[in-house]
Order: structure tokens, then C-alpha cells, then sequence
């Protein structure tokens, strides 16, 4: 273990709170803390693993800061290997800082992003896989990158490796073997026996790389946008979903310029709901920038709300949209039943198979309905995309997947013309990226970078 | 103690973090845990506040949510007096929503606002003012609150109200003994001897009062507006003081419609900064709104920053702010050095003994000066703020100690004339209120009035 600084951050969430967590970590840990807790003698007699109740004070003042407690973590016995400590306090943002201010001043660095994580990894107590699974596990957005990061987190990613590294290993000795006793095809088996090996692994390979394009899509989590010309319920629809009155909604053309955004749980998925400028034709600057935003909002979203009123006929940016917008993509809702029945859009609707409700949205009852209706869009958006959690939870990791694929395809394409001179250094090639992908080979820029996307105190 | 519904909560901030804690508390707390935690064996014999490694997972689709380490408190030994749990997991929000709702689906209740707290005060753990200063800790907003917070959870309120109770006791002794002996004068001792005790417990309670407005002027931070006429640079200097390009600024009078604010760390104190709209002749509506928040900026805040250009005449505006604002309150800064040398205003404000620095805002090595100004005056207010912590530190207390002081006043103003009769009614009516200062006489609105302004987790 190298000697570093002894590192502080507080790792739970800002803003006040009943608790916050002060990790602690490095070699001055415990002596440093000795001068901050009382009972001090209660603090030196403390087992590892046990948690106990202290005043942290200031001890160039003697003022007590808080009443908190803390846990024991002796090295190699802790998250980063080294000697650390937890402590609990209560979660005010002043008294984090009145403690961390303290334990800067008796000599503890504040860490960086993701040191204690880069620590344990530098330290040998996790791999660099299981180190990028608890990033994404911290960041992820949606039920199904959570999932992938955490099988990534139980090993998931590293048996696969380890089982294309021991295969292609096996196929370099063949291959090798070729290559010192080249007439000895009887013992050693032909080529064909070996490059069909390496397309086994180019399809494994292969099938990663799809479902990671598939997992993409619904990583960032589900967006919905509500499209509709000017004034016809968007905000008031927008309010109704969210549940509270969110946006300034009144009866003049264009009230909302800006995209305006919520996210809501809708059938345990976080959905982010989006209100967007009514498309209309406009020469004001400001809102034809709503309006391309609006453009922007369809175009990247998965699906959309389209919102109509039931008692004015189909607009001609109606129409445009349904045509530019693929039809399961479309979620319909037509409104203001109160004022009239909506049923020549229902027809249209029907027609063009895309699926619709008709509501009133002054009416307080209708909340449920619509959102029941969203739900079940998007259980089939997440069933359709369900598949099996691939193994790649990075982009670090994605592209030497696809590195990797690449020299597989080319070697498995032209085995038969290749000598096996070239055929074992590629192998050899892929079998460094393989080190490198489980970060077997250590280099301090990508390490460094890696860590930097973490949050402090992580 | 009750038989209550086992609760859980985040007790954490929100947002994604390296860590977050799930408090758990109420009877079935160990038997649902033990159907989320493996290893199982492991959970069953962990002894009390002992930290273990687990995988929480859900025993419905029996997948693993999180490796999560936690920590078992039996009661009475624990926060609220219950069995407890605290689970320290990974502090994405998905992950935590994911471990909530496994809770809730075990049976489990979610947390009211305070709930922790609440049933750590009914279950007799803390007293009224400890659950008090709780909140208080957690909430203040600045140094002192805090401050006051503190030493009301080290029992200083509980102290003196015990000081009191005893006082006002033998007081009322000697007033009794005089209904039933009214002629034993040498014995008891006379009117005077008692009211003069009557007086002295006024003067301790004015004391306190007094204390409580002065921590009043800076419990809630200490707020500076920037203020100025249109285009006098008061979103340059905003975005020079918080360090980064916050707000829109060109050169059109009247950008800045709605005051702007950002919480910066000057000389150790947490100051909010307002960027205001400019104080101009305007006939728009949304204009005026503006400027007459301004103006309320400028009434609320404890000081102001005036800004303006070297360049220029001094403003009929301008002139009024300097005579509506007390001279103390104002911080002189005196833009655009870089045009014009300023010299007529400097002669103004040294004529007004306002303190003032010229700097020019495009300069960016300015930004030093001006903080070193701003943190000056902050220091001067601290210090002439600085007094005795009192004992009052929420509002509810607030109020019974005025009830209080007014009844004193009252026995003490007019002793001389009233009967011991009326004299030991009322004793006995301040003694009620001490019992519900220290919450001895427990009202059940007031108690859920008091934790639902506690968030909720604490």
C-alpha cells in the first residue's frame, strides 16, 4: 500500500437531512479522530465494526459540534483497505461543514471524486469492474441500467471475460503449436477446428454489443413529451400527470416557451414528463426556438403524449406530427369531452391504430384514467425492450467490446488466408485488451479518468 | 409503549450519493429484515450494534437489490426506544427506492415528517426540548442557530426552566404560607422579600428575550442585495462575487426582472447574494414588480451592496437609496474604474462615511478585492451580533416564554396592590407553562404540530 493523504468527504446526499455519513480514510484516521471524540477513552477501547455514541468536538475550542456515531474500520478490514472511520451526524448542512472544517484543520485532505472507490482499487480490495458496477449502480436512471450494474457488481462481466481469455488462450496454443510443428495436422487438429472456435467467441462477443444497444435505449430512463398545438391542454394536462400546479397555465396562445420537465413514478418506472411549446406558426423568435425544442423533445423520446381538443377540428401541425412520429410511439389523448365528443378524431385516431382516451381535463376524476393509460404504454416500452442484462455497463467497457469484436470478425473472416504468424499476435492483441478491459493492465490516465465520474465521497 | 406500525424512511439526502441511510423502527422491524437480508444466519446472530455485510434482496423474485451493510439496535437501547435498524446502502435514488418499496411490500409503513423523533419523544427517550433542538440542528442556516441549537440539546433550556420551577416554587411557598398566616410577617418574611424574587425571575426571563431577537437577525442567514440603477454592473458583480456565469448579462436597460440569488461561503459564513432588478423609471408592469421587490430586498436585508459606474452622474435613484438605507448598512462599491477614476462619487461616499472600494468588473483579478470588502462587513455584523446563546431556539418557545414574561410583569408591576390569592393563582399558571415549555403536560395537536415541521427520515 502506498502512503497517501488521509482523506475525508461526506458521502450521503447534500441538503439537510435527519443523517448524513463522514467517511474518513488513510493512516491518521484513528489518531486524528482521538483528538475529536469524546469520550476519548471510549473511542480508543472500541472493537472495529461497532458503532458507538460520541461527542465530535472542536478541540482548538473545546465546543462540542455534534452528537454523533461512528464505526471502526481497521485496514485491510475496510471498504478501501485502509484504516477508516463512518461517522453518522446529524444531517444539517452547517454541521457537516463545522465537522469537515475540523478535520481539515487537524490535517485530513478532502478527497476527491471517487477516491475511496480508485483506494480500494488501488489497494486490491475490489476489481476495476466491480468498482464501475457501484458507479452506475450510484447513477443509474432507470430499473434496467440499475440491473445490469448490479450483475455487473456480482461478477457477471469478469466470469464472461475470464471464459473468452481461457478459450482464446487455448486456440493461441494450436495456434502456436501450428506454427513450431507445422505438418503435425493429425495431432494438433486443422484450422477449420480452431477458427471455428474463434467464431463461437465472435458471436458471444457479438451478442454483447447487441444488448447493450438495446439496454441504451431505455438506459437514460423514459422521456414523454407532450406535443400539441397552442392551447390545447398541454400544461393543464402536463399539471394533471405531475399533480400539482406546476406550470403557469392561462388562455393566451404560446404560454410555454421554455420545455418545462418533471419526472413521476408511473407503475414503479421514473418517467420524466415533458411540457413542450405548442407548434403553431409563429414569427417570434423566442418561440420558434420553443418550437424546435419541441422537434428536439420528439425526435429523442421514445414516445409521445399528442394532446387535441375534442371540440375544434384537425390542425395541419396535428397532422404533421402524426405523420412524422411513428404510430407506437403515439400515446392519444383527446380533451375537453366537456365540450364536445371528440368523435371525428376518435375516428382518425382509430384509423390510424394509434391508441387514445378521451378525457375532460377540468374534471379531477380523469387523473387516474390517465395515468393508467400512460402505465400500460409503458410496460409494453419496457417489455418490449426486456432482454437478457448484458455485461457491459460503460462506455470505457463498450468500446473494447467492440475493439475486441472488430479483430475477432477480421481474424475469423480471413482465417483461411492469414498465417498463423498474424493470427496469434491478434489473439495476443485481444488478450491485452481483455486485461485491459478487467484492469489487470493498470494505467494511471484511465484510472484517473475513470474515477473522476464518480461523486465525492464515493 | 404503543403498539405501533413498524416504519422506514430515507434518513439521508436526497439526490444520487456514495451512501444513503434507511432507518427502520417498530416491533416487526427484526422479523421483516430477516426475510430481506442474507446471509440470514448471519442477521439472526448479530449482536446489538454490530455494523454487518449483507445482500438485501427481494425475497418475492428472491434478486439481490443491494449489498448493504447495517446495524441492529434493540429497545430500548435505540434512537426511538424500538427495535431499529440502519441500513447503510449505495445512495442512488434507484437503489433506494428499490430497498423502500421491498420494505413497504414486507408490510412495512413509510415514515411521517418527524415520525423518528416523535416516537423517540413518546417512548421517553429525549425530552421536548432535545427533539427540539433536533430539528433545529438539522434546519439552522447559519453559525449561530446552530450554535443555539447546540447548547439546547446539551440541556441548557432544561437547566434554566428547572431554575425557574424551583424559584417560582418557594416563592409560592411564602405567598401560600401568607393566606393562611397572614399575620406571621416576621416568620415568612414580608411582601417586599418575595416580589423582590419575582423581579429578579423577570429580569432572567427579559434576558432571555432580548437574547432571542438579536440571534433573530441572523438565524436565517445573513442576505445581501445587490442594488443599483439599471446597467450599473449588478450582474457583472454577481456573477464576479459567486464565481461563475449565473445570470444573462448585456448591455439592454432592465435585464434582471426577478431578483436572482445564490448562497456563497465568505470568511466561513454562508451569505445569500440577490441580484436585483435595476431601480429605474419604468412604466412596464412586470418592471415595476420587479423594482418593488427590490425594494423589499433592500428593507429585509441586514445590508445592501450599492453599485455604481464611475462614469457617470450620480441618480436621482441612487441619491435615495443612499438616504433611505442606514449608513451602516451599506457596502459602496463604485464600478468601472476602467472608464473614469470615480472621483466625484468616492468624495460622496467619504462625505457619507460609507465604506467603498473601485474596481472595474472586466477585470477578473477584482474578485479578491471584493470579496476581502464583503467579508470584512460580514465580520463586523457577526461580532456585533455576538452575544450569550440563549435558550430559546424555536418559536413555540418563544411564545410561552413571552406568555411568561407578560404574567411576571404583571404579579411583579403590581404586587403591592393584588392579594396573595390572585398572586399564587397566577405562579401556579406560569408553573403550567413551564410544564409545557419542557413538555411535561403533553397536547396532542401541539406534539404533531412540533415533528411534522421536522423532515421526514429524522
Amino acid at each position: 500500500m502506498q502512503e497517501k493523504e488521509t482523506i475525508a468527504a461526506l458521502s450521503t446526499g447534500k441538503g439537510n437531512a435527519a443523517l448524513a455519513i463522514i467517511r474518513i480514510s488513510g493512516k491518521k484516521t484513528f489518531e486524528i479522530l482521538a483528538k475529536c471524540l469524546k469520550p476519548e477513552k471510549r473511542f480508543l477501547s472500541s472493537k472495529e465494526k461497532e458503532i458507538h455514541l460520541y461527542q465530535f468536538y472542536n478541540n482548538k475550542n473545546l465546543k462540542t459540534i455534534d452528537e454523533i456515531t461512528a464505526i471502526k474500520y481497521a485496514s485491510p478490514r475496510s471498504f478501501t483497505g485502509e484504516d477508516m472511520m463512518e461517522i453518522i451526524c446529524h444531517g444539517g448542512e452547517i454541521v457537516v461543514e463545522e465537522i469537515v472544517s475540523c478535520l481539515l484543520k487537524e490535517g485530513i485532505t478532502l478527497a476527491e471524486k471517487g477516491e475511496f472507490t480508485k483506494r480500494a482499487f488501488l489497494n486490491g480490495k475490489i476489481n476495476l469492474l466491480k468498482a464501475e458496477a457501484i458507479g452506475q449502480i450510484i447513477q443509474s436512471n432507470s430499473r434496467k441500467q440499475y440491473g445490469v450494474a448490479m450483475e455487473a457488481y456480482g461478477g457477471k462481466g469478469e466470469k464472461k471475460l475470464f471464459k473468452w481469455k481461457e478459450k482464446i488462450k487455448r486456440i493461441l496454443v494450436d495456434c502456436e503449436a501450428k506454427i513450431e510443428f507445422p505438418e503435425e495436422d493429425d495431432i494438433i487438429g486443422g484450422k477449420k477446428e480452431y477458427t471455428n472456435k474463434i467464431k463461437d467467441i465472435y458471436k458471444d462477443i457479438e451478442k454483447e454489443i447487441k444488448n447493450r444497444k438495446k439496454i441504451k435505449t431505455v438506459e437514460n430512463g423514459i422521456s414523454i413529451p407532450i406535443i400539441g398545438i397552442a392551447n390545447a391542454g398541454k400544461s393543464t394536462l402536463f399539471n394533471k400527470i405531475i399533480g400539482f400546479e406546476r406550470v403557469l397555465v392561462h388562455h393566451e396562445e404560446g404560454t410555454t416557451r421554455d420545455a418545462v420537465s418533471e419526472e413521476v413514478i408511473i407503475g414503479g418506472e421514473r418517467i420524466k414528463i415533458i411540457d413542450t411549446a405548442g407548434l403553431s406558426e409563429t414569427k417570434d423568435l423566442v418561440e420558434k426556438m420553443g418550437i424546435e425544442k419541441t422537434w428536439d423533445n420528439i425526435n429523442k423520446s421514445t414516445s409521445i403524449i399528442w394532446v387535441t381538443q375534442a371540440n375544434k377540428e384537425l390542425h395541419e401541425k396535428e397532422k404533421e406530427i402524426l405523420q412524422a412520429v411513428k404510430k407506437d410511439k403515439i400515446l392519444g389523448i383527446i380533451s375537453k369531452k366537456d365540450l364536445n365528443n371528440g368523435k371525428k378524431k376518435v375516428k382518425t385516431l382509430k384509423e390510424m391504430k394509434i391508441p387514445y382516451i378521451v378525457v375532460s381535463l377540468i374534471n379531477d376524476d380523469e387523473r387516474e384514467k390517465i395515468l393508467i393509460f400512460v402505465k400500460k404504454h409503458v410496460e409494453k416500452i419496457i417489455n418490449k425492450e426486456e432482454t437478457e442484462n448484458g455485461i457491459i455497463c460503460t462506455k470505457r467497457q463498450e468500446e473494447i467490446i467492440l475493439r475486441m469484436m472488430n479483430k475477432i470478425k477480421n481474424i475469423s473472416e480471413k482465417a483461411e488466408v492469414l498465417g498463423e504468424e498474424i493470427i496469434s499476435h491478434e489473439l495476443r492483441l485481444i488478450l491485452n485488451d481483455i486485461a485491459e478491459y478487467v484492469g489487470e493492465i493498470k494505467n494511471e490516465d484511465i484510472i484517473n479518468e475513470i474515477f473522476n465520474q464518480f461523486c465525492i465521497g464515493k
